[in-house]
């Protein structure tokens, strides 16, 4: 057997593992039978460690050696070279210090869920403080060029550095800031959410048929923590669930959900047998999900074509006027809670979050001062005044499970959506309208073309060039909201 | 790490492939994507081969040779002896020649249902020939005492022979054609048997509630061709399918399938780790639905206590006196096809199949031969003319796949089920009543001890004797049918 057949062969492995492991997740989070768990997280252990071993054992070194013997070309040279980097920086981390990390971070998040409920720092706050030595530690042994955070950056968007994000976060939050000082002293509706179980999984499965989300490739299902998950590239599942309170989670949520979900319905399948069969990176992944969500769900044209379906399915729409819902939907409200942002005000979340980091990895900050100055960022870019450290520092289970660098990608996504969205105006004509008409072929194709097929046989940066023309740049972004705040104030 | 714990983790890693194989294929028949097919069968194809390495492989070997120099006592030694005689068993076919038998079944499954489509005896005949060849080769492998059929009966029913098989049929057989004759010239009553899908399903809830299936160790959902699958020793799922034009499949059908896995619910726990997890054996297995089926489903107080509720949701039954539903829903007809026989007549089906392989295991009859005997014994015991090879010979699956010997197992099912049934009635007052009165508890109970937490740690021949204190019976069938049809003849 040549080695680029047993290249494929391990990949192809590695994929078998995968789909067992997520089918058995996700049945575990929809259907599965209460006294089913023991035996479920036995497995799903059992099989991720075997599929770990097949990741990291000498056999598959020796086969890393081989394909380093051979001349590769094209995306078969991407495969290798992915793999090859991704295994150099693996085994940077001796291996005792990574077990110690591992039991460190299982025990972390269990120690934080408590301290959360019981609004107590000085009980995960020990925790955290190894957790921050461990990774600057790890940055050392991975090393970088310019600045440490660069290191952690690289595990979620390849490429992205400080230097890069630095100028693009302060433009950004400048431009927020301005659009929420015009909004200050308006009043948005009040409207009441409620809509019944039934209503709602109608309108999702509606909705998804609208936006032509592939049901032959994919499933909606009802769990308690949403989530999207690809059993098989051409089995990608999207998950929701129903508060009978606020229909607003489910139905924007699930419209998210299906945006990863269609992202990977649309990789190339036969990047799968490479390695290559995932999104280009966390942040490539979050635009995909945020402009289903906003550019599609919350596009006015859209809403405004479902409006007199919504008021037939919710009676107290009934004698809402669609502007006044489009306001409501789109209401701004400075607060505490990360998930529970609007549109606008999303990203100072992010930011906050991005220079706390930085600087916890620097040494400039310690865990000691991370609550001060949490709450002093929320004062200065939101506005508002930090109750509690549950409602604060705590709120996030990102820093618990040493997730350093993530929280650039939500914002990036929402960068990279808008940049696409602009892209995409250029290309396609008549983009409102078949968002309103629910023919969205013509964009799918567009998105599918440009990012989705390439999985992560490219860079965000290359992505993102080759799609709209220009590297990373936040304008799209603030142009975007300032047009959409504009609008939704005339309504006020 | 002592063998005894090496070898429990074999098993129990065998338990997790089993887990995820068994959740991917549920999934395939119930929830996937059609989409997902190709990806899910390669998946399902590679894991299936890990397992079967692992159950065979040179580490399985080894473990195997360690574990026959401790000293074990227990179900420990049981776990071992059955172990070993499997190996032991396997081992004796030359692997070039499975291999060769492996792809012919392959073959002969597709090329089945091609002659079963188009009424081609013909086309099927020569790869039967085949397959019956190599199962004569096989037997001489494995070796027997007294008959060529004793070691194909022995895959399904360990212990089984024909010397015990013979007069137990040919009684059950005589039995069953003498009741037969006194329902000559008696008319069922014609029922309409329709009922739309959400009745059928909400009716199968409520029974499956009333007999106390376990709903946190299982589920019920919908599938094209209804099973039991076992996901854990906790997951024990059934399937069913709702034909809108005659609900009895479904309710029956689903009470059936519930038996199985009440009884994989029932099995201990650590057996799983020593590779006793499974039913003593196909017809012990088969007693169990039997049972459910039968015992519990078709018991005259049963249905007689449901009636009501039947009526309100069956229209149709509205003005249909119980006496008359009762004797419809088990109506006798001899028949043509198996799978749709009464449960009196539904035996004869299986003797001819048992009368028919046992002389091809000897080559007393060639396959060349076995339409026209086929025709004969149909018309010699259930008095019916085989219009079409489609309608007779053709109409099973099982020797295409190569399962020569499994079909006794349906049989035993019904024999064990009866003999089970009046010792149940001796150790437990008022079964009836509980029957009646959904309060099965105590009956599950007396299974549980008696056959279901044993696994297959017991054979069958000591589940039955210690359960009912006497070896293998057919009067206990023959006592109930008698019974029971005449109770039903005296209804019409």
């Amino acid at each position: 057997m040549t080695t680029l057949q047993q290249w494929r062969d391990h990949f192809e492995a590695l994929r078998a593992y995968d789909e067992a492991v997520a089918l058995l997740y996700w049945d575990m989070r929809t259907y599965m039978p209460e006294q089913s768990a023991d035996n479920r997280s036995k497995s799903i252990g059992f099989l991720s460690t075997e599929s770990f071993r097949r990741r990291t054992g000498t056999a598959y070194q020796t086969l890393l050696e081989a394909m380093g013997q051979e001349t590769l070309t094209g995306v078969e040279a991407v495969s290798y070279a992915k793999a090859k980097q991704a295994y150099d920086r693996d085994s940077k981390i001796p291996e005792a210090e990574y077990q110690t990390f591992i039991t460190l971070i299982s025990e972390a998040e269990s120690v934080w869920e408590k301290a959360k409920d019981a609004d107590d720092w000085d009980l995960f706050a020990p925790y955290l403080e190894k957790i921050v030595a461990m990774e600057r530690k790890f940055v050392e042994y991975w090393g970088y060029d310019n600045h440490p955070y660069d290191a952690l950056l690289h595990d979620y968007e390849p490429g992205m550095t400080v230097a890069e994000l630095d100028p693009l976060f302060a433009e950004l939050r400048q431009a927020i800031i301005t659009l929420l000082k015009q909004l200050d002293g308006k009043t948005f509706p009040t409207l009441d959410w409620s809509a019944d179980r039934e209503t709602q999984i109608r309108l999702n499965h509606e909705w998804l048929q609208d936006i032509g989300y592939d049901f032959t490739a994919g499933r909606l299902d009802e769990t308690v923590h949403p989530f999207q998950t690809t059993i098989n590239r051409k089995d990608a599942r999207v998950t929701t669930k129903y508060d009978e309170n606020d229909y607003r989670n489910s139905v924007f949520g699930t419209m998210h959900e299906a945006g990863h979900a269609t992202y990977e319905q649309g990789i190339a399948p036969e990047l799968d047998t490479l390695g290559l069969g995932e999104g280009a990176s966390m942040g490539i992944h979050e635009s995909q999900s945020l402009f289903f969500e906003n550019f599609i769900g919350r596009n006015q044209g859209f809403l405004s074509a479902r409006y007199a379906g919504l008021q037939r399915a919710i009676p107290s729409l009934t004698d809402v006027p669609f502007e006044t819902f489009y306001a409501a939907v789109n209401e701004v409200k400075p607060s505490l809670i990360r998930i529970e942002a609007d549109e606008l005000t999303y990203a100072l979340h992010i930011i906050i979050r991005y220079e706390l980091e930085k600087r916890l990895i620097t040494g400039e900050l310690e865990v000691k001062d991370l609550p001060a100055e949490w709450n002093r960022l929320y004062k200065e870019y939101l506005g508002v005044d930090v109750p509690t450290n549950a409602k604060g520092v705590l709120q996030d289970v990102h820093w618990s499970g040493g997730s350093f660098g993530y929280f650039p990608s939500y914002a990036l996504g929402l960068v990279y959506s808008a940049q696409l969205n602009e892209a995409l105006r250029r290309d396609v004509a008549h983009v409102d309208q078949l968002i309103a008409d629910g023919t969205l072929a013509p964009i799918k194709e567009w998105l599918n073309v440009n990012i989705h097929q390439h999985g992560k046989a490219k860079t965000p940066a290359e992505l993102i060039q080759a799609a709209t023309g220009q590297s990373i740049s936040v304008q799209p972004l603030i142009d975007y909201l300032t047009a959409k705040y504009t609008r939704v104030v005339e309504a006020l």
